[in-house]
């Protein structure tokens, strides 16, 4: 934009929008302009919850989940199974799983996957939380539900090797052809195992 | 959501963001992750941006243009032909005009179009100031940059019956061809008029 045509402030507001996961630059103008016009109702109180996000999330220091609270809303819920932990990679994978309702326990995030070309290590992920985790005693199984990429698959390795002294049932989620999925669009890995571990109905 | 997965303070951050145009409540809680994620970059700077544009974005009393000073930066911007004022519905559509550097003026924004079926009504709208600023004097002409939609059309109709006894030269957008339209998309209305005030190349 080479003339002002609102005042740095607005300008500025527009920009960060634009940073946002999903907003491009004219959705942003979009939101912005929705924001202001909307001031009580949607700018106010968004600026207020920021706000308070901003002051209270962080990191639960028991499973990397984030949360206002530590321990987090998950591991000190009463009526989840404590001896199931689902190991995801992100946040964002903790919620799709509690979206789909998949198991009523709790989990555990690596806050990312081993990535030597990133120069992601061990030491950057939660894995020796995990581990600890594990050694204290009361967890039976543990769900590995990594993303099916290489690095994912690393990572499950590198921690199934970490934990091979310790009595505990790993698993992994079964692979197979997506509900409403459609054969052709699935790649022959897929298609491969999702007849191997066919089910009789 | 049945059970609470993450604080009451992260879930409403999302639900607030999920009413911003162009965020749904999928992009809202990847957009709400990002933030926590990245509390110094992102999360604090928008707070306090949305915070400073709730205290200090008002309406210019002048054009109805949005902007934290009053007059807006537009009105007051030396650098702009003050004798053309373009007519809009909407700030967006300011917006849309400026980044098209369509023509240096000035602008006045009506705040939305005539629409008996939802109860806007002339007061409603900044038509009242409109007339006002033509009748101070100095400005020569006025381009009707509404909408090509009825509402639009019934709007202009109204603003140039309001104009009648001023010595304003009123003008509107010309139709044709969308630049990089293709002929078979585009409704017969405009292919007339594209046809009826073609230019020699
Ligand atoms: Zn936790
Ligand atoms: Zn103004």
């Amino acid at each position: 934009m080479p003339k002002p045509i609102a005042g740095p402030e607005i300008e500025r507001l527009i920009q960060l929008l634009a940073r946002l996961p999903g907003l491009g630059p004219r959705s942003a103008r979009r939101a912005a302009l929705q924001l202001v016009k909307r001031r009580e109702q949607l700018l106010r109180p968004l600026a207020e919850a920021m706000t308070v996000a901003a002051e209270e999330v962080r990191l639960c220091s028991n499973c990397g989940n984030i949360d206002t609270r530590d321990p987090c809303t998950i591991c000190t819920d009463p009526n989840r199974d404590t001896a199931v932990v689902i190991v995801v990679e992100d946040v964002s994978d903790l919620w799709a799983l509690e979206r789909a309702k998949a198991l009523n326990a709790r989990y555990h995030v690596l806050g990312g996957v081993l990535s030597p070309l990133d120069g992601v290590g061990p030491d950057d992920l939660t894995v020796a939380r995990l581990v600890e985790r594990v050694a204290e005693g009361g967890i039976e199984e543990l769900v590995i539900a990594v993303n099916a990429t290489v690095e994912g698959q690393t990572t499950a390795h590198y921690i199934i090797d970490q934990l091979a002294d310790l009595p505990v049932r790993i698993t992994r989620l079964a692979h197979g052809v997506p509900v409403g999925g459609e054969l052709d669009y699935l790649d022959e890995g897929t298609l491969l195992a999702a007849m191997r571990t066919r089910t009789r109905i």
